[in-house]
């Protein structure tokens, strides 16, 4: 799949065939001057956008270029299910160098495309163009039942805090690129959930139609960050006891051995893509989610009255350091 | 608006206030995992992505930031009209330096937004993130009544081809831009015309809603390009009259100073983002057109039977040079 030997209609044109048809929804998919999608009464829609930036969200020296494709879509479809709604279709805007190598244009391709029919989510139309480096930006649309969206306004004292999934798994995936590449096995595992982290996409939908949450966000800039979005948002406060943070299995090892705490990476790593859930005292507890969602699903803490969290360790408040989301623009 | 010192938090926050509330159709704006809209029975929604690159669609040592904001939405815009919907909003993804100069990121905002408001397409959502060079990534949504849509695909043969708006003006802008820059008020007109091309957003809703028009494309890689997307969507040819292509006063002398030929870059320069309709026998002819849009309407020419266009000059057949639109990936 070469840029320069297929001319931007051509990369068009085969994308468009490896799509295929996006459904019946869809009146019009890739070819025209616009995507056009068939309105249908009673839901609302959901809009997202999220870019990949090369040297800032990927380098191509240690990223796969499949992983990278489906990672793209993923991080779009996790801000459609933290919002309770199902995919419809997504744009793809790709800006690439004029001679990036066919074969990773290609596997960017595949594994975009493969994430699209796993998520039933058709690619239905966007843009192509040359830059000096690559920069992947996706819109997503969704859709849900009208007035059921899980709002970051909506958290209420009483509501547990719940985890769908886990946190930190990423952050030591990206530090063990960074620092020489993984020496075992489980080094490898952190670095695949990294490269493509699993996304509890079904979650957030079930927990909306079911009435079970009135607020999710997914945790893209660290735990720290994204609960004080929600608290910020809702005006309320939280307290999250940091031993009962979701580590994935073997993170508190392979951090030791690589000389890391592991709480700054759960709480402030970013990229876990888990779900953060504040759910009403009536709705099912951690134990039985987790049977319906079919995933990790655990209880941090609370919502309470007041303003910002207060971390616990085994009840008593303790202030972990190094607690800061992403940051794009601070000073180098 | 400095993007080191406001932080990705700031950066967004400034954008938040400065867009106000987007209407009562957005349940939900920036803020959010993602914006919300409800759905309206009876409409087709259309969905369109286009991107600004760095030193490929613009140069900062010739662009200015204002007019640069007010481009990335317009040629989005451009689309939405060319489907024959109306906006309802738009999504901003921004990849900047992180020592991008706080005056630019300001003008460019500003922009932007003066667009936004201008259009009543409110910004409701997005991203913004590092990069080496600017990327400029913007998703719109319009709506229409239902199945008013102008496709590419439903040219006739019988159907007069008509363009509203100017050819060629932003071509001419392009070249005295990147060969020593204007040198009189006419060619500070045409870099105008380049920087910010007036583009007949009413058009397109107009003709849909009164059924004046199925098929309608905005000329962004040149007319010669755009037309024979539509033929070839179609399944239909065209006769043009090269003689009736509605150039902008000036046009030919300017270039004639410049040593260029008017044609190639009327039919081939791109970006004048004038409208390409094909209007169906019963449908007003031009004069009437112009009045109702309140606009420049010129008809150059007709759908036939068969394939590919013929190019005619005082109605002999002729193969004008250098007909190809832009092509972002042919070797440099």
């Amino acid at each position: 799949m070469d840029p320069r030997e297929l001319g931007e209609l051509g990369l068009i044109e085969v994308l468009r065939r490896r799509a295929g048809a996006p459904g019946r929804r869809w009146r019009i998919g890739i070819g025209d001057d616009a995507a056009l999608l068939a309105s249908r009464a009673g839901t609302d829609l959901v809009w997202t956008a999220d870019a990949l930036v090369e040297d800032v969200h990927f380098r191509w020296s240690t990223a796969d270029p499949r992983a990278l494709g489906r990672k793209a879509l993923r991080v779009n479809l996790s801000d459609l299910s933290a919002m309770g709604a199902r995919p419809l279709g997504f744009l793809l805007t790709l800006a690439i160098p004029g001679d990036a190598p066919g074969a990773r244009v290609d596997g960017f391709a595949r594994g975009l495309l493969a994430e699209a029919r796993d998520a039933g989510c058709p690619l239905v139309g966007g843009d192509t163009s040359r830059a000096a480096r690559w920069c992947i930006s996706i819109s997503a649309l969704g859709e849900l039942p009208r007035g059921r969206a899980l709002r970051r306004d909506a958290a209420r004292p009483g509501d547990a805090l719940l985890v769908v999934g886990e946190l930190g798994g990423s952050a030591l995936g990206l530090h063990v690129l960074e620092h020489g590449g993984p020496r075992d096995a489980s080094e490898r595992r952190f670095v695949r959930m990294h490269r493509l982290p699993r996304v509890p996409l079904g979650a957030g939908p079930l927990l909306a139609r079911r009435g079970w949450a009135r607020t999710a966000i997914d945790v893209s800039d660290g735990l720290a960050r994204d609960l004080g979005h929600v608290l910020a948002s809702s005006g309320v406060g939280a307290e999250v006891e940091l031993g009962a943070l979701p580590l994935p299995r073997g993170l508190a090892r392979a951090c030791a051995q690589r000389g890391l705490e592991p709480w700054p990476l759960a709480l402030s790593g970013g990229e876990d893509y888990a779900l953060l859930v504040a759910a009403p005292p009536d709705a099912p507890g951690d134990v039985r989610l987790a049977r319906a969602l079919d995933t990790r699903v655990t209880r941090i803490g609370r919502v309470v009255a007041g303003r910002g969290c207060r971390w616990l360790r085994d009840g008593t408040v303790e202030q972990p350091s190094g607690i800061e989301g992403f940051e794009h623009f601070k000073p180098l």
